[in-house]
């Protein structure tokens, strides 16, 4: 309507989390809210040896425009490394660099989605991805999450309808639950989708920080034809540079690049260049061992406080990966009430409700373990503990 | 539909320019196509101390995930250069940095555009303009550009519609025409839409690459109530970092901010960190004198050539500024004839149809003189001489 916003903004809000991160400014405040990396691992002089080569012998071709599917060298990286760590067969003409895999969701969404179009989500989902989606005005549909991934029940259900236009999850340390499918799992999702041409966003932003058990083939690995695979350097160099990527085939990745003309017309072209000069020159998989290690023992700091101090009743997931577990309370009680009163004992976390589409998960919540050291990670756990028995006596 | 794109794919293409830019590879062809900057007024080495200092002095900072708005100090500095240069007093937190401000054009059409809305955009327009808001569905109405900018009566007549819901201009040296707005053209155009309550998009990347008569100011600052402006870095600095920003008040900046969240969480952080860096550590205002200079020769150079060897019947603009002229053959040829014609004469352009959406100007096209050295003009503007005349005999 005239001198209105568009009708999709009447439906969208900012994000929950990026709204908690302005108010956890305060040092005294120990936040397990944040999805960020731990900048202790970040490898800030490799990179400045990086950039600052980039930009002494490739200047002028770093700083002009640049083809919309990004850096050739950069994108050959990317298909080898999908070969060698996965056994997927890529053309590096597949996959398309964009800002973060946030923006691979947003390009998705905007190839896919007409209003009223079913999109299947886990329950709980990635925040980012819901809000991403609800740009395109879709009707949402929850599928549960269980120990080995989603219920394929429910999904083969849901992807039956008519309107189901595509599922979107996260197979790998599911941002917020840190659930891991099973390969039964990623083996039945690809046929189900496959049976009733559904769409599949498979957003793979942790899969090289499993630090327990096996790698697992992506889902796409099984049927690539309908499928979007999402990758992200945020988690193994560092989310500043935005950089990320889809790995798409030609038809769909055709349509792919049209859209991201419009949107930016290519992503940052000096940053690819710097992240590929630092992939050339150093050694990954040795820098990702480190974050890996790291990580590891800040999980299992945590997971040794909710066991030592954590009533019985609350339960958790136990991720192999990736930066987050989930905790559910007892089904009383209000993951959003806690939060107030952990706030005034100085820790802080994201309420689980928001990450579910369905209006449920109020007893929920994520914590991330990845940007806060072991000292903190006891200390935060405690008062934590000290808020949940405080909430438990108050019921 | 199931198995499907979305409806909106149907209506878009991929850029007819970025096609060509593939096909113009070939050393011996010298191209007026493509909209780019001459790369030998990148300030490299200022860029790479820069980058150099950010990485060593504020590292952990500049590779972590950031706010949405962008770097503070960046934004300050942005809403400081508007003050300074146009009198236009802005908050910092009016100020959006995006991916370019093609991005902006997006998260603008993203928060406003509803299938069937009216867009009123410039006859001829920004081509990646009008990719971008053909991905929200409107219907285009295309209003005439004369010499002292839009024709008013006209914008007057559709901005009426209830359905006109923005309109979109590029009133400094536009791209592609070369025009610029008069005085009394930019305080009409508020007027009119102020009086309709239509959202204003103006697009200025090209403001500071004034090199004759006197700046104006923006649309925008007699009144902002409805309006985006978009202002970008690819111009004065360089396009690779893909560094644009939106100046918005806050009631349209808050929905910017969502979308944005929803979009790709935040620019690229290390860049605004080392742009902010640069603008601080040298003279912006010399470093543009240079651009502004080399492109002005260029554009007497082209200009010279056109009065010397065109045939009496071709019409062509006298841009002010910015990187491109205008070209109008006789109504009966066709650009894109031409554009055969001309390739084998080892010389392109961009013809002017695509930058139109109502299926006129086929007799029309765009040179660009930002990024041909004075003497690769002379001899491409020869050939392209020796090209009309051919046509011209045929026909």
């Amino acid at each position: 309507m005239k001198g209105q916003f568009a009708t999709r903004m009447a439906r969208t809000q900012k994000s929950f989390i990026r709204e908690i991160l302005k108010v956890t400014q305060n040092p005294a405040v120990i936040s397990f809210a944040g999805g960020l990396p731990n900048p202790n691992y970040f490898p800030i002089e490799p990179l400045r040896v990086a950039a600052d080569r980039v930009l002494a012998e490739q200047g002028k071709l770093a700083l002009q425009y640049a083809p919309t599917l990004g850096h050739e060298p950069l994108r050959t990286f990317i298909a080898q490394r999908y070969a060698e760590r996965t056994g997927l067969a890529v053309d590096p003409d597949e996959i398309l660099i964009t800002n973060g895999s946030q923006q691979g969701l947003d390009l998705v969404a905007k190839i896919l989605i007409d209003p009223g179009d079913h999109v299947l989500v886990e329950s709980p989902s990635y925040l980012g991805g819901i809000q991403a989606f609800t740009m395109y005005e879709p009707e949402f549909k929850a599928v549960p999450l269980g120990e080995a991934g989603v219920d394929t029940a429910v999904l083969a259900r849901l992807a039956a309808h008519p309107l189901s236009k595509l599922f979107y999850a996260l197979p790998n340390f599911q941002n917020p639950s840190g659930i891991t499918y099973s390969l039964a799992t990623r083996q039945a999702v690809s046929q189900i989708l496959a049976d009733n041409q559904t769409f599949l966003i498979e957003d793979d932003p942790y899969r090289e920080l499993r630090f327990l058990g096996e790698d697992l083939p992506p889902i796409a690995s099984f049927n690539r034809q309908r499928a979007f695979l999402l990758g992200s350097f945020s988690k193994i160099v560092a989310p500043g540079f935005r950089m990320g990527w889809i790995c798409a085939p030609a038809p769909l990745m055709d349509k792919l690049v049209t859209a991201k003309q419009g949107t930016d017309l290519h992503s940052n072209y000096v940053s690819q260049l710097i992240i590929h000069r630092y992939l050339q020159d150093n050694d990954l998989d040795a820098h990702i061992a480190t974050i890996r290690a790291a990580y590891k023992q800040q999980r299992e700091t945590m997971i040794g406080m909710i066991e030592e101090c954590f009533p019985p009743e609350v339960a958790y997931t136990l991720p192999e990966g990736g930066m987050f577990l989930w905790i559910s309370l007892p089904p009383q009680l209000s993951a959003m009430a806690l939060f107030e009163i952990a706030a005034k004992e100085n820790v802080v976390f994201v309420p689980g409700a928001p990450f579910h589409v369905d209006g449920t998960g109020q007893n929920t919540m994520r914590l991330s373990f990845s940007n806060t050291p072991a000292e903190q990670i006891e200390q935060g756990m405690a008062r934590l503990a000290t808020a949940i028995k405080q909430m438990m006596v108050g019921k």
